[in-house]
């Protein structure tokens, strides 16, 4: 097993050769893990349709339950669920450390304990299994039976139990259009903007699974004519189209991550509805930034796909030097991912009308950026943290990824096919974010965040 | 065992009867609770010095160690820390539906589980068994000699496992103070700060046990004379004086708790020095409040006084009518409390500086009109989540929360006892918070939390 810690060689060996050696030997061994869990060529025993989100390439993690039993980790393929419970239980998973625990759980926390390693050699052993040609499990036809659900089959829940949440706003034309919303279109992004990946903590309990409704939210909030405050049910509910990534276990209290390590303390990314009241934030925030208006409920998609399946739609970042970034926010190599979104309202029994389709790419501030920037002053990253981009908006109308600069402040309506309109989100629409990156034939999809929106209690 | 459910009735049971009934049940048996544990006249046949924070009337819970074993809930009593895993082995818990498991923790979170009614049932049992002439444990040498220990031999640690943290702003002095520096003394107070408990999600993975030491952080900032931010340690590295309270588990994602309710889902509460890093937060916090200038660090004491243990020190706060507050946030009775806080800073080797000394009845917004605030959006509240007071300054200089304040934002320095001055903190100061109330010849305290701060890694 070669290693790649500085323990193994005596003290007296030299830094830089060392150095040296340890980064040839985790370029090697990454590499190697690239080409084989992400081979376009790959083909599954499990037939995959083409347009598929899960086929071989993407196996992303999730946590499911049949008939409302124990929950389990499950990884989809193609329209299939893995129970890994019962692929450890069988065999399959030894030697890769993990204990029946790790998957019979409500959460991939005790799974992600085990650190990029650990999860990456999962994810190459499943590759292998499913391979075509491997007939290792599909001999076995009794263990498919018990081990291998159809995905319509199967109930998915929250897949993080998620300590600290942190929401980003790293997307510039975001940042900008809500600058020319609420203050001014000259001086639209504020003096930290280009220096600081701008974020705040936010609210972990009410982070919730795909497919759970939500009452709108009621609060305090001044309209513009008002003299004094009123309380009620919002009447500006908003989505914000995001993504967010989940951490493995950093490192202590005091100690901070860099951008060139970042990648090995990222898990995977999900789809984000960061849920706002545009009413209650507007009169709360100023000046200790949202609370109410944004932590009635957060929305995300139930798989989690894995950085190492993202890797190959790495792509370059936007140029950072006018301003020119502090060193600590330097980064190598392409850290931005081109990854394509959507966000849907769909009323009650009615169509789905796309309101806004964005991507990833389109981030000022990479993920490798932002954790640096939050570990930078010592803060300590834990297994399970979830980390939000804010909302991602391309430079087009059409590519907003929030209704308020959809509709630009209600004063642009959007008109939906049913003939009615849309400033902001009514009772009994389903807000709905998909999600896929495509090249090279390959379709890693994130599948799709679902939230329908009920009246207040 | 008398039962405030419904579920005791009829169905066809008038409901305006059963809610009288009800109420008189939960007054009668909550008035009772309160004169058994917290009657001034109580005393415990373990000796209990007279000026000591820990009585009988107090009883606060914490988790200890002994030479490094298994960590496990305690009681403070005078200069005595009571295993409380231990009294429950040998029965003395019996009856109160605890498992042994609640008590070999980590954390009090299992204990908190069982709501407030149980753990009021707890300390009453342990107000028993330690009242002067009971003798059922006083005559069991053998087992007090493995359950009682000298406070001196035992390590404490962080008490709770915190879900989500908040921290509010709700001390007027405080918000006034610094809208006098930050912006114009003449419109200090920001338009919503009278209506709204104004508040800010918080970073729970760096909340750390008293006697933890700290690095200074490092940042991004950009001092008044430059033109572009630097990176480095922080100047301005400042403590603030506050309580924090925790809560029980609480409603469902969509429901309330009510000012009227709130007093049922709060456990108890411990002094909090939420450190704060002044060039750094007055850098990044526009738009979306305060990030990396507080999430470095958060210290607290390590008992938790229990919010009855607290009844006794109920005083009425502030009028509310000018402006009016909404009808969510007005309450019934005396829910402020009077509690002595004081803040000290110690050079390394040198004397105690008391740079302030304030009280808790300088709050504005009292924790049930938080808890109110917090939830009326339908925000969920978890066992185990802190909520952090603010920054509590009175209402004269030497009463000030923050060397922000003390020090008039670097204007006017402290002197110290040795000679030196503090505008902000030193490397190698220790700051240490204390607190307790007072009445009737009982003194009720919380201890303190100290904690010294390292120069940057």
């Amino acid at each position: 097993m070669i290693t790649h810690t500085k323990a193994i060689y005596p003290a007296s060996f030299p830094l830089n050769l060392i150095d040296q050696f340890n980064a040839l030997l985790i370029f090697t061994k990454k590499a190697k893990t690239m080409i084989k869990a992400n081979n376009p060529s790959l083909k599954s025993w499990i037939e995959v349709e083409d347009n598929s989100d899960f086929p071989i390439q993407n196996l992303p993690f999730g946590i499911f339950s049949v008939n409302n039993n124990e929950k389990r980790v499950g990884v989809a393929l193609g329209n299939k669920v893995i129970d890994l419970a019962k692929l450890h239980e069988f065999g399959y998973l030894d030697g890769l450390g993990f204990e029946q625990s790790d998957f019979v759980s409500d959460h991939l926390n005790d799974m992600m304990l085990k650190g990029k390693q650990g999860t990456r050699d999962l994810r190459n052993r499943l590759s292998d299994l499913f391979e075509s040609g491997n007939d290792t499990l599909q001999n076995h036809s009794d263990h498919q039976a018990v081990a291998i659900h159809n995905i319509s089959s199967v109930t998915m829940h929250l897949p993080i139990k998620v300590g600290d949440y942190t929401d980003f706003y790293s997307s510039e034309q975001h940042a900008f259009n809500v600058g020319c919303l609420f203050r001014d279109p000259e001086n639209a992004l504020m003096p930290n903007w280009k220096h600081i990946p701008v974020g705040y903590h936010g609210r972990s309990s009410s982070i919730i699974a795909s497919g759970q409704a939500i009452h709108r939210p009621k609060g305090q909030m001044k309209p513009p004519t008002a003299d004094v405050p009123v309380f009620g049910p919002s009447r500006l509910l908003d989505f914000e189209l995001e993504t967010v990534f989940f951490t493995y276990e950093g490192k202590p209290l005091g100690d901070s991550i860099s951008t060139a390590e970042a990648d090995d303390f990222i898990f995977g990314m999900a789809l984000f509805n960061d849920w706002s009241a545009r009413d209650i934030q507007g009169w709360e925030y100023v000046p200790l930034g949202p609370f109410l208006g944004k932590n009635f409920a957060s929305s995300v998609s139930p798989w989690i796909v894995t950085l190492d399946a993202l890797e190959p739609f790495r792509i370059p970042g936007p140029n950072q030097d006018n301003p020119k970034i502090l060193p600590y926010l330097e980064y190598e190599g392409d850290k931005h991912i081109d990854i394509n979104l959507s966000v849907i309202i769909q009323p009650e029994n009615g169509d789905e009308n796309v309101v806004g389709t964005s991507n990833f790419k389109y981030m000022y501030w990479n993920m490798n950026q932002q954790l640096a920037h939050h570990s930078v002053n010592g803060c300590n990253i834990k297994c399970g943290d979830a980390m939000g981009s804010g909302t991602i908006s391309g430079p087009d109308e059409g590519q907003y990824g929030s209704m308020l600069e959809t509709s630009w402040k209600g004063t642009k309506p959007f008109k939906m096919s049913d003939g009615s309109e849309r400033k902001f989100i009514n009772d009994n629409d389903t807000v709905i974010m998909r999600g896929h990156c495509s090249k090279n034939g390959v379709r890693i999809g994130f599948g799709e965040v679902s939230t329908k929106v009920l009246p207040a209690k």
